[in-house]
C-alpha cells in the first residue's frame, strides 16, 4: 500500500491546536475497553432467547425478496426453500458463522494511523447517519446540503472521541438521489482521513464505494483487507429486500465488512416486549450474518442491533429508553456468544432540539451501548429527532460524551502512583492535597475535562453571558472549521477519484429514487 | 402506631388523576432492583482498596474534633487515641460494623405504603439536598424561602418517582438559621407522607428532629423502629467535626439510620486517583460506621460515597464525570462487602440552567449511581449549579429519567407472553405487530412513556409553539401544584407539632449561624 497519507508539519501543527481546544484527551484510534461488559440476562436467559431464536428460523423463517441468487447460496448450504421463505435446522446459521467469521478485524483507514481494530474489547464510535436535515442554533433546521456534508466531515476530523468518518453524515438532498453516494465517498476522502463506511443502498452504489477505495488503496490491498465498513438492514419481522442484500453481496465478495443489523421500531417491527424482539432480533442477525459466510468465508461480519420502542400513545419511534436500555444490553452478550464483532447505535434521541431531552435519551443511549460492549457505536454524535436532523451543537455535546466514556472505558488505574498512599499519608488529617507532591505530578493528567460544560460559579457564568451549553457549542464548531486543516493525501489518486465521480456521474442521468 | 395518614376517597382521586399526568409508572414505595450491579474492579482490585483503607486507620488514623465523648467510644473499644486522632488495628472496624449493623431495615414513613426497605436490593429516590438557591425558566435563580421549599415538598409528594420527603429540599434563607430545622420539617410532615430526614448539622437540632418525629409516631415506636433518615459527612481527608458528630451520636442512640458519607471533591480532599480516594473514602466510612455501632449497637448504618473531581483549570468541583463514576461504581462493591446498605449521590450536574449539560452530566451521574446497585440516592432530583441552586423544572426533567431508570432496573421479564413466540408466528415475515393480538393485549403496560420527552413529529411539535424541554417541565410542576392535595394526617399530632415548632423557636433568639 502506497503511502497516501504522509503529514506536513503544518498539518500536524494545526492538528494539535485544534485538539487542544476540543479535548485534552489524547488521541487513541480507537477505544480498548479496560470495563467489563454490563449482563442483563444470565445463562438461561440467554439460552432461552437462542432457542427462541432457532425455533424462529425453523418454524418460521425468513424471507429474503427479489434476490434469487441469495436463495441458491441458502439452498447450497442445506436450508430449507419455499418460495422467497428460507428455513433453518436448529444451530445452522450459528455453525455457518462460527466456522469462517473472524472475531476481530483490521479496518484500514487511509492514514494507518487510524486504522480500527473492530471486535474484542475495542470500541470504534462514529458519527450520526442518515439524516435528510442539519439543524445549528444560528439558522435552526433546514434541508442538508454537499457543503453541509462536508463541513461536518471536517469538524468530524477534528474532533478526537471519533474514529471513523461515518457514512452518510447528512444526506446532501441538493444532489440527485442516485450520484449522491459518489460525491459523498469523495467528500470523506478528501476531508477525512479515518476509516470509511460503504454506501447502503444497492449492488450499484456499493460497487462504486468498492471501486473508489480501490483506486484509494489499490486493487489487491482492498481484496487482502477491509477497508469499507457496510451496514445491512433488515427489514423486520423477518425479511431483507434487495437493496439490501444487494450491498451486502457486493460488500461481502470484496472482503469489506458487513454489520447485519435488524432495524426495529419494537411494537411495529417486532414484539413489544423485550424478550420477544432479542429472539427476533437475533433469528434476522443469524441469517444475514451466516449469508455472508456462504458468499465469501471469513469475510467481516458483525452482529448488530437497533431495537427501539415505538410509543404506544402517538406511534412515534422513541430513544434513550429503558426497554431499549435492556434490549441493547442483552444483544451484546447474545453477539459475544455468537463469536461476532457487535454493531449498535448511539446518542439517539426524539428531540428537535439540542436541549434537555435530547441530553438524557442521548446519555442513556450511549452509555447503555458502552456498557453493552459495542464494538462500533453508529451515531455516536450529532443525531437529533429520531435521526431526521443531523444537529452541529448536538455533535459538539455528544463528542464531550463520548470523551466522558472514553476515559470511563480505561476503568480504575491500580498502580502505586493511583494507590497514593504516600499523598495521604503527606497530607494527613485536616489539610488538603492541592500543593501535595502528588496532586502536583498529577494534576495535567488527572482528570477529564469538559470541553461544552461549564463548571464555573454562576457569577462568573453569567458575566460571561449566561450561556447555555448549545451556545457554547456553537462556537466549538465553528472554531473546528476555522483551525481545520486537509489531511494529506496523494494528488494522483484524488485526481483519479475525481474523474471516477464525474465519469460515473456522466453515465446516469440525475434521479430523484 | 396510630393511624395517622387515613385518605379520604377525595384525595385518593385527586392523586390518582396526578399521578396519570406524571407518568404512566405504577407508585412503588421503592425500587427492587432485578438487574446485577455493575462491577468495575475485580477482586484483586478490591483486597488492595481495602488493605489500603486499613493501614490508613492504622498508620494514619482518624481525627474526631471538639468531641470528647467520641474518643471515649473509640478508646473503650480498644482504639489507640492521641490527642483527637484515633487510629485502628487492621480489620477492626469491619468487625464492629459486621458484628451489629443491619444489612437491611425499614425506614418507616407516617404513611405505612410509603415505607421503605433500605438495604439488600432495594433502592430509594429522594430529592435533592441543601442548596440555598431555586430556579425556574419564569423568574430565574433566586433565593430560597419557606415558600418554596413547600412547593417543592408538594410537587415531590406528587411524583412517583420519588420514594422519600427528602431534607433541605433548598434551604429557605428567608428564616433564621437557627430555626429553619423546625419549619423544614414541619413542612416535610404537612406536605407529604412519605419517610423523613433528621437535621444535618449539630446535636440540638438533631433532638429537635427526633423530638418531632416522636410527637408524629409516638415514643416507644421511635425507639423501636426507624423513622428519620440522617446523613454525617466527614471533613475529607480523615476528619470529623463536632457538628456532624453531634447529630450522628443523636440518631445512633435513637436507634435511627445514619449515612456515614465522606465528601470529596478529589484533588483537594482526596488524592487526584480514584484508587487513592477510594482508600481513603473507605477509611473514612468504616471509622464512622464502627462509631455508629459503638453508640448503639443494631443501629442502622450506611456507607455513603460522595467523591466528586475538581477541575485542575479553575478549581471548581465538576459533575457527571468519568472519574465520579468510577469512583462510585467501586464504592458500591465496597459496601456491599463491608455488609451494609450504600448512599450516594444522584443527578449532579454544574450547569446553571437545566439544559444540555445539565442532563449529560446529571444522566451519567444517575445511572452509575444505580448500576453501583446504590441503596439510597440523595439528589436523585432537581440539582442545579454545584447543589447551590434546586431547578424546578430540573425536578420534572430529572423524574422523567429516574422512573427510566425505576423500568431498567425491572431487568428483561422472560415469561411466555414476554418471549411472544405465537405473536411472532402470527405476524409472520413482512407484517406488523400492530394488530397482533400480543401487541394488543400488552400495549398499555409495554412501555415507559416519558413525561418531559416530546417524540413527536417536527411539525406537530413546532405546531405546538417549538417548545424545548424545560417549557414543558414548566408546565408539568405548575400543574401537579394546581392537582396537589394534601395527604390526611391527623390533627391532634399536626396541632402537637405545630406547638411544638412555635415553643422551641420562642425559646431561641434568631441567629444567622
Amino acid at each position: 500500500m502506497p503511502d497516501i497519507s504522509k503529514r506536513s508539519a503544518s498539518r500536524r501543527k494545526g492538528r494539535s491546536r485544534g485538539q487542544k481546544r476540543v479535548s485534552t484527551i489524547a488521541r487513541a484510534p480507537y477505544i480498548k475497553r479496560k470495563i467489563a461488559t454490563f449482563d442483563i440476562l444470565n445463562e438461561e436467559g440467554l439460552c432461552l432467547i437462542e432457542e427462541n431464536a432457532d425455533k424462529i428460523l425453523r418454524d418460521i423463517g425468513m424471507e429474503f425478496h427479489n434476490d434469487p441468487e441469495i436463495l441458491e447460496y441458502f439452498r447450497d448450504a442445506g436450508a430449507d426453500i419455499e418460495g422467497e421463505r428460507v428455513r433453518f435446522e436448529p444451530g445452522m446459521c450459528r455453525q455457518i458463522i462460527q466456522a469462517s467469521a473472524p472475531r476481530q478485524y483490521t479496518q484500514h483507514a487511509r492514514n494507518p494511523e487510524n486504522n480500527v481494530e473492530i471486535g474484542g474489547d475495542n470500541t470504534v464510535l462514529s458519527p450520526v447517519y442518515g439524516p435528510p436535515f442539519v439543524h445549528d442554533i444560528d439558522n435552526g433546521r433546514r434541508y442538508a446540503t454537499l457543503e453541509d456534508f462536508s463541513n461536518l466531515n471536517r469538524i468530524h476530523q477534528m474532533l478526537p472521541q471519533l474514529h471513523h468518518c461515518g457514512g452518510i453524515v447528512c444526506e446532501p438532498v441538493d444532489l440527485p438521489v442516485n450520484k449522491r453516494h459518489l460525491d459523498m465517498m469523495l467528500s470523506h476522502i478528501t476531508y477525512g482521513d479515518r476509516a470509511l463506511f460503504g454506501a447502503l443502498i444497492g449492488s450499484e452504489r456499493a460497487e462504486d464505494s468498492v471501486a473508489m477505495v480501490k483506486i484509494l488503496f489499490g486493487d489487491e490491498f482492498v481484496d487482502q483487507n477491509t477497508v469499507l465498513y457496510g451496514v445491512s438492514n433488515t427489514n423486520a419481522p423477518l425479511v431483507m429486500d434487495d437493496a439490501m442484500s444487494g450491498s451486502l453481496k457486493v460488500y461481502a465478495r470484496n472482503n469489506q465488512a458487513v454489520a447485519c443489523t435488524p432495524w426495529m421500531i419494537t411494537g411495529a417491527m417486532s414484539p413489544c416486549t423485550e424478550a420477544g424482539t432479542l429472539a427476533q432480533l437475533l433469528a434476522e442477525a443469524l441469517a444475514t450474518c451466516a449469508l455472508t459466510q456462504l458468499i465469501r468465508p471469513g469475510t467481516p461480519c458483525l452482529m448488530g442491533s437497533f431495537a427501539t420502542a415505538m410509543s404506544m400513545q402517538s406511534g412515534a419511534p422513541t430513544f434513550g429508553m429503558p426497554e431499549a436500555a435492556k434490549t441493547v444490553l442483552a444483544a451484546g452478550q447474545l453477539a459475544r456468544r455468537l463469536g461476532v464483532p457487535f454493531h449498535t447505535v448511539g446518542s439517539l434521541t426524539s428531540s428537535k432540539v439540542p436541549d434537555s431531552q435530547a441530553q438524557q435519551e442521548g446519555t442513556m443511549s450511549l452509555i447503555m451501548a458502552v456498557l453493552a460492549g459495542a464494538n462500533f457505536i453508529n451515531h455516536a454524535t450529532g443525531w437529533l429527532e429520531g435521526g431526521l436532523c443531523t444537529g452541529f451543537e448536538k455533535t459538539i455535546i455528544d463528542a464531550d460524551l463520548c470523551g466522558k466514556l472514553i476515559e470511563f472505558c480505561k476503568g480504575i488505574d491500580l498502580s502505586a502512583n493511583a494507590q497514593a498512599m504516600d499523598a495521604i499519608a503527606e497530607v494527613g488529617p485536616g489539610s488538603h492535597f492541592l500543593a501535595s507532591a502528588h496532586t502536583l505530578s498529577n494534576f495535567e493528567s488527572a482528570y477529564y475535562n469538559s470541553t461544552s460544560g461549564d463548571a464555573n460559579s454562576f457569577e462568573q457564568w453569567q458575566s460571561e453571558g449566561s450561556q447555555g451549553t448549545a451556545q457554547r457549542a456553537n462556537k466549538i464548531w465553528k472554531g473546528l472549521l476555522d483551525e481545520y486543516q486537509q489531511p494529506a493525501i496523494d494528488a494522483a489518486r484524488l485526481e483519479a477519484l475525481q474523474e471516477y465521480v464525474e465519469r460515473r456521474k456522466a453515465e446516469m442521468p440525475d434521479q430523484s429514487y
